[in-house]
């Protein structure tokens, strides 16, 4: 069996590489905080003493971080992956970072005669350890069917959506178009309610009607209509509002490389960056509709 | 067979009284504009030389015109249908109007002892036609169940929103979503191109994920992705964006009412503004779109 | 010397009418709390004890009131001062009102043979207490010649927008731009402080450079920087943010009528709403600043 | 004397520049387009036939360039000032950049021995001619006196703003402001003109009133209300709307890199956007009335 490296063990990173190893791979793990990797350690995962050292054995490593920035450390840092990776290295990053830095790193991958994909995700802490993750890929067809068969074990959907940096390009637009009808979802139900609509009658209604949205079937804002939700848990993450704000302004970036114009979407960015900025960026980001509401 | 008076015979008033006619039910047919009549009056139904004059005959009175104004002339008019109605009518506004009215005719009907249900619709010319409108209904639990077999003959989901006003409320509230997430998906999709995505490959990514709305997977705004929509014939209505607005206005005087918050529901409505002024407002709604891209 | 009427004698109504009567006028006052006219009796006015009495003595009525529907109650209602005024009653409203009420109320005044001019004003109650009001007025030149001695008594610059309903039109194209650039300065200064720049040295430059505006040089919600400003008493009004909020509804009521484009407008009325929505409504307008802030 | 030199000779810095060899300063010259020199060297300006030519020979360099990257790649490219300047070179960039980036070059340059300014300016290209620009100026005290008598050949205000990037950071500021004031001012006198108001009229009472802002009183976007403005020749720039789009994103750059809330700026951003992609990015920025007013 091939030996996997997997880098970043947070909410995200930890359940993914723990579906590795159900799997059955070898796995090694770094993390810049090595309590993130005992129980990983614990079920038979090896504890890689630095990113060299998992550059040197793994056949294929994953990093799942938070920013751009970390990323570019990882890879390109002195003591980084693609200088001391091993010949034919598959390297797939599971981050959601800027697209101009996903392409910048695929062209340095390929100088160095490394394979890369961005894949980043969709579906939350519950999609990753539940295994039904969305991956959205960019990358060459033959890195993607490479990489496809790990990426299933850890995900239900396993997109291709083109070259490189076309995965985080579809997984920016996907989220921006979530952050803007969450919001809309939180004003939609704010304004039924202050109208004296029953939630559940206007969730009924619309719902079967030309508003219906992902956020609000899948991932309702309003308590008890949806089951199953962060809503119904106090806005317990779930997607943390820090994170849309992070994607945000992402596709902020992303339109500004292209002259796009996305009035709704910086709208929504800002209205996100409020939220945060009162204290709840730790907070599900459906929470939103409570700044919409004025609740607290 | 009960008498149906039917005032306004426009783009959605025509089909609608055309398949009561169908359903057999007498038919008596008013329009400002007698010429809407015509092809009704083949067909079997009767022109009413007045208001006052269907006011007189009919059981059932169904109203279906543009705007609060004209529904307040219609029903409080000196010639209007409530001081000339039978004893006993059932009144049906099916238009969509401003809460506010819709709540002050409730209570002028109760004075005249008129049953009423504000009845707005959502499915459009092509709904109409098929007879599978969605009846939003505000209105008491008798009178909603003495509309519904008529409803019934114009829709396939009859919905009783709650009391007088209620139907609109509903109405308004889902459209307000409409036009955010019509213009959010307008945003991610010219997005997506510009950075290069594959239109059906975003479109398949992202209906499948967390960016999933109506105004995409049912009346997408990109050409020949989804079939039978305005899109693929140069956005011919369908529903027109100047009707958007309307609904987006009314939207905000809602808010208005009972303080609410809807900050992407009036960026949408400025941005519908724009764009109806730019000379488009009889195109389809879906063509904000071409607003959003810069494309003529 | 004529009789004045005034109605409403709240925080600008008061200091107004005081003015009159330092200038000699025989006052006549009302109010639905009597107790606001106290203080003024004291000083020689009379308390008229109904909106009908007024009409029957006074010369020239004056209404500063809160909203069109109040406006309107008092001039058309049944015990109103239209139907019994007194022949060549000069009526002047100074209330800040829906534009299409004044110009139906300059309609109504018309046919009872009632000179009227709609006079909104400009300058708090500071400026109302030291007669220093700009009045914005509407109407035909012969009422505004005769209106403005006694304008005059209560401001320093008493100026003719044009016919009747002008004044109002003025007042609130004025205070959309005013709400706009309001928060366009909190924008700036909060981002400047958060950048590290001493706000006195970023007030320097820029009330030097193109984004001097008198929210900024006259009545900056930065504490400490002006003078006599409401930022230095913890934003003690002033002028409210629920009267700012109200101008910026008039604004968006006034846009819709003519099809006008406010993108700006309807993001600070959201803003503005948001912030009342918090509990803010009665703090002074500037404290706007402290919602982009994130500041209590 | 000493020898300046000055490398960007477009719309600005070739007023500069000539400003400069006004003041009997010995001039080396450099731009990538080398005919934009033609005229200095005409009257007594020296070629530089590289960057590290004006390097080798310059006390002081000005650099007045478009973008971040360029003036990035000017100091810190491999044949850029920094590796190449005398011992106790005054550097100075009057360009307006990204702030991370102006104090990503002031550590740099300190690191190299050199003294830096940053010091973007305000007044326009009429400014530069007149002598008149207003510099905002970011570096150590010592710095700031060194650089001032070759800045007041310039310009008429010279300010310190702060430690090294504040320059930047000020100029920001003040133009995100000016952004927004500017379309406020098209909202403000677009429903003005909507509403029957004379514009003259609403000109002279807003300027007096507490809607007066630079943008209207200075720069009037509406043609021949004030003097010598680029609405009154067709909006010829003057300030083009691609480089106060420029400004907005490094606004929101900098709201980014510190958690700001900028609402009306990311709204003023995107509608500069949609006006430069409809073809209009080298009319002046008051252009912008006329996508707010719905005309060519």
């Amino acid at each position: 069996m091939i030996t996997v490296g997997f880098i970043g063990l947070g909410h995200m990173g930890h359940p993914m590489a723990n579906n590795l190893l159900k799997a059955g791979y070898t796995l090694q793990v770094y993390d810049v905080l090595p309590q993130l990797t005992q129980a990983l350690c614990d079920r038979g995962a090896t504890l890689a003493p630095s990113i060299v050292a998992i550059a040197k054995e793994a056949d294929v490593i994953i990093t799942s971080v938070q920013t751009s920035e970390q990323v570019h450390d990882i890879c390109m840092g002195e003591d980084g992956l693609f200088t001391h990776a091993q010949p034919d290295l598959l390297y797939i990053d599971c981050s959601s970072i800027d697209i101009k830095m996903s392409v910048l790193l695929h062209d340095q991958a390929k100088k160095f005669g490394i394979a890369m994909l961005d894949a980043p995700v969709s579906g939350g802490v519950a999609g990753a350890t539940a295994a039904i993750l969305t991956f959205m890929v960019g990358g060459s067809d033959i890195d993607f069917e490479r990489g496809r068969p790990i990426l299933e074990t850890m995900g239900k959907k396993i997109v291709h959506a083109g070259p490189g940096g076309h995965g985080q390009a579809a997984k920016i637009c996907n989220n921006l178009l979530l952050g803007i009808s969450m919001i809309g979802v939180g004003e939609a139900f704010t304004l039924a309610e202050k109208l004296g609509l029953d939630q559940k009658k206007f969730f009924e209604i619309s719902s079967n009607s030309s508003g219906q949205c992902w956020s609000m079937t899948n991932y309702c804002p309003v308590p008890d209509i949806v089951e199953n939700v962060p809503a119904n848990h106090h806005y317990q993450p779930g997607f943390m509002a820090k994170m849309m704000l992070k994607d945000l302004r992402l596709a902020n970036h992303a339109a500004e490389t292209v002259d796009a114009v996305i009035p709704l979407g910086t709208v929504a960015m800002e209205l996100y960056e409020l939220y945060v900025n009162q204290g709840f960026g730790e907070i599900d980001f459906s929470g939103i509709i409570n700044l919409i509401a004025g609740k607290d």
